[in-house]
């Protein structure tokens, strides 16, 4: 085990040179948080794919049990239980701009992975850094329980549970616990546990912040560096569905998927439940006793219990929905938590945003109307007041001050740039796929996969790490 | 699947331009035996141990549901559910001697496949070519069902099914169906199926001709070029037992294994079975309701049922016992058939060679003395008359013939050569362990073996091709 120790020692010493400077010592979360022995336990595995340009080479690292696709380069790193997925990455030529400077890509984008550590992390790559966009860069990095990396390069970042890094550029920066951060280009900067931050240069900015009492009941870590509170408890209960899924290589499902929908092997569906065309379920996604509507999507992580989408809903990576009505083409942010009761469901109108990182945790029925925009932390009606407003209202704001939350500039902007990626993120993923080839989304493109299994050494000095690998295509 | 028709045109073609001289246009035998449409069913796996130096480069090549170990390169091949085990390759400055001349390895001794098909064939590569002992090369060749290619080097060759070639090297030669040929450097040769050859140049030569009526009961081919006969019929029914074996990733034996045996999670374990100290089962043998005595070992593609082994019994290569009673030390050679029946059982006394692609079908209960060689075809005790002798009388033996076996050269040398290697045999897989780590054989060595599984492409034009695959130590 000599190795996979050095390796540890390695990464939080290059992590600690960008991050001491900044007040942060990353000995201890690592330490705390991987368990050597534990290494071996999980396959890693990759993609193999028809529809999208494939290279691995992983190098000196720890992968257990993470899920590979697209291009990627891992050197010297833990990856563990995470998901890189790099269906978006540019191909050769592509165009891109930053800042009315246009250039084209030379060869295809890599995502690139280097002393860095991310455990049970999303990492997806639609990436928004035109500098050197060959490569979406994580480097000396450090990305806690399920952290989201999302189109966001990173060097020198802390990322903590729950939280997520969304298109933008991090140099030297901390993000606490279910903090959400899309604000391009970033340096030096300390982003607080539960801050939703959202900036664009010129624009607009939206920032929420949770009472550190309240965020804490749901995300907090204990004595011994163990994640606690209330999400932890609500995947504890879970994760142990997954195990059947990953000890067997036959991949069949108690539930009738549609030819243009896609089903993720490696989710979970149990109970009864209902896919309709179009559906995307990524692995990692768990659902239970809940309806898709059609072109409705679950995404890395989320979880949708006892629920019913009416259609086109997004569930973006990390959502978590019990006993909810979402109606049509409604947008669930990272890492949102819906959690109603039998007698206490959630629902939400048409058109609405549930912005990223919003907890709904009724007390009492909650009913979201159509094209709302919510935020923040609801578990009553009466709070809606003060977490929502109507798309139109808010499209009219220039300035709005509501409890925990401040927006400044153009709110028409803001909703329209939000809906801009929700319908982006439709097409992504095969919803408004109509039988033409061009309208093929991840739900169509994926059929055709098929998944390679690796393990790390067993014993000896080298336990614990995977042998260089390397896999292209010719 | 434009490109894996392409390729098996080539690897005819290639395999063509040496055999075609020698009459035989092995275009039928791959094409009847390769459904192209299955190409995509099976993982193959490679294993990473600590014992084993590992490198492995694939290219250009199908090989589902094959096993590889060691250090193996295959290019512009089809390896089909086969098993490439390069645990006895030699290490870089290992001296190795030809006729007297000695040389050291440059570099570790690696496998390579080259425009060759494979077809359920085991390649074990305790190799004897010391030309290029870097490179144990099988180039240009197809073999068929169950063939073994044991130590032996092969260009332009043609391997029938459940043949052997052993310890030799084959230039453009054609094995006929259930042939075994140990002998030496071979040059367009075409041995007749069910012809059993041994030859040491200089020392003695043993050959033996099964009457082709007889084989043709056991093995031959339809009017479709589909493998008939008592053999394939046996195959047939257990089969399937592998498959639950396949299709999991947990490793849970119905049997009892002690510390320093070993049983490949790969293979199959039925009924009532006891598993000695020592022993080792490697992947793809079958086990049911059977004792394996101490330091006994199955090796690839032998089934054992309803058998009782006494102890440091060898069963090579394809070898299959159905009740059976061996006794201490016998060896049981590649391809054996020893069937009895609850009325009528075969016994082999302790010390006993079976040798290699010996048929023992019981019609009445056979019984053979301690230390007994016995060859050929056997159905009832009177025919051991002809096709067996005591050890010690063929140790004095110079020139023996008897029904279709001839021999002639130095008996006790054949005897004492074949002893050693049943000696070296245990000694390799571990059946001789005492505690100490110099004793430690396959048994020991292969306890901490992860398996990794990759798939080919399951659709497009590349459809059942697989990536380039580079796994490397480092």
């Amino acid at each position: 085990m000599r190795r996979v120790k050095k390796l540890i020692n390695h990464i939080i010493s290059r992590v600690n040179v960008n991050l001491r400077p900044m007040g942060l010592d990353v000995e201890q979360a690592l330490t705390s948080t991987i368990d050597v022995n534990k290494l071996t336990d999980d396959y890693a595995y990759y993609a193999l794919s028809i529809d999208h340009p494939i290279y691995f080479r992983f190098r000196e690292s720890n992968l257990g049990g993470s899920y590979f696709l697209g291009k990627c380069d891992v050197d010297r790193s833990i990856i563990v239980r995470s998901d890189i997925r790099g269906d978006e990455l540019k191909a050769e030529g592509t165009e891109v701009e930053f800042g009315g400077v246009k250039t084209e890509l030379y060869r295809d984008e890599i995502i690139q992975v280097v002393n860095s550590f991310l455990f049970k992390t999303l990492v997806h790559n639609h990436s928004r850094n035109p500098e050197i966009p060959e490569f979406f860069r994580i480097q000396n990095t450090v990305a806690m329980h399920y952290a989201n990396i999302h189109g966001t390069t990173t060097e020198g970042a802390y990322l903590g549970a729950f939280s997520t890094a969304d298109l933008s550029v991090l140099h030297n920066c901390i993000l606490g616990n279910y903090s959400y951060v899309q604000a391009g280009d970033l340096s030096k900067v300390c982003i607080d546990p539960g801050r939703i931050w959202i900036k664009a240069e010129g624009k607009y900015e939206f920032d929420y912040n949770y009472p550190q009492a309240t965020l804490e009941e749901y995300i907090s870590w204990d004595q011994d560096g163990e994640l606690i509170g209330l999400f932890a408890d609500f995947l504890k209960g879970r994760r142990s569905d997954f195990l059947p899924v990953y000890d067997s290589l036959a991949d069949k499902f108690p539930v009738w998927v549609p030819e243009n929908a896609f089903v993720s092997r490696y989710a979970v569906v149990k109970g009864n439940c209902e896919i309709g065309e179009n559906c995307l379920v990524a692995q990692r996604a768990y659902i239970e006793n809940s309806v898709l509507g059609a072109g409705s999507n679950a995404q890395e992580n989320s979880f949708i219990v006892d629920t019913c989408f009416a259609g086109l809903v997004v569930v973006a990576h990390g959502g978590k929905l019990v006993h909810s009505n979402i109606g049509k083409k409604v947008f669930i942010g990272f890492n949102s938590f819906l959690h109603g009761t039998e007698e206490t469901p959630v629902s939400v109108g048409a058109g609405s945003i549930v912005m990223p990182h919003t907890i709904i945790h009724a007390s009492e029925p909650i009913d979201i109307p159509d094209e709302t925009i919510v935020w923040g932390y609801v578990t009553k009606q009466s709070d809606l007041e003060t977490q929502s407003m109507s798309l139109t209202n808010f499209s009219k704001g220039k300035a709005i001050c509501m409890d925990r939350m401040s927006f400044y500039g153009d709110g028409a902007a803001f909703i329209r740039d939000f809906q801009n990626r929700i319908e982006h993120i439709l097409v992504e993923n095969g919803a408004r796929f109509d039988g033409n080839a061009e309208s093929r989304g991840h739900a169509q493109r994926t059929q055709y996969v098929s998944y390679n299994l690796f393990q790390p050494y067993l014993a000896g000095e080298k336990q614990g790490m995977f042998p260089t690998i390397i896999v292209e295509d010719d």
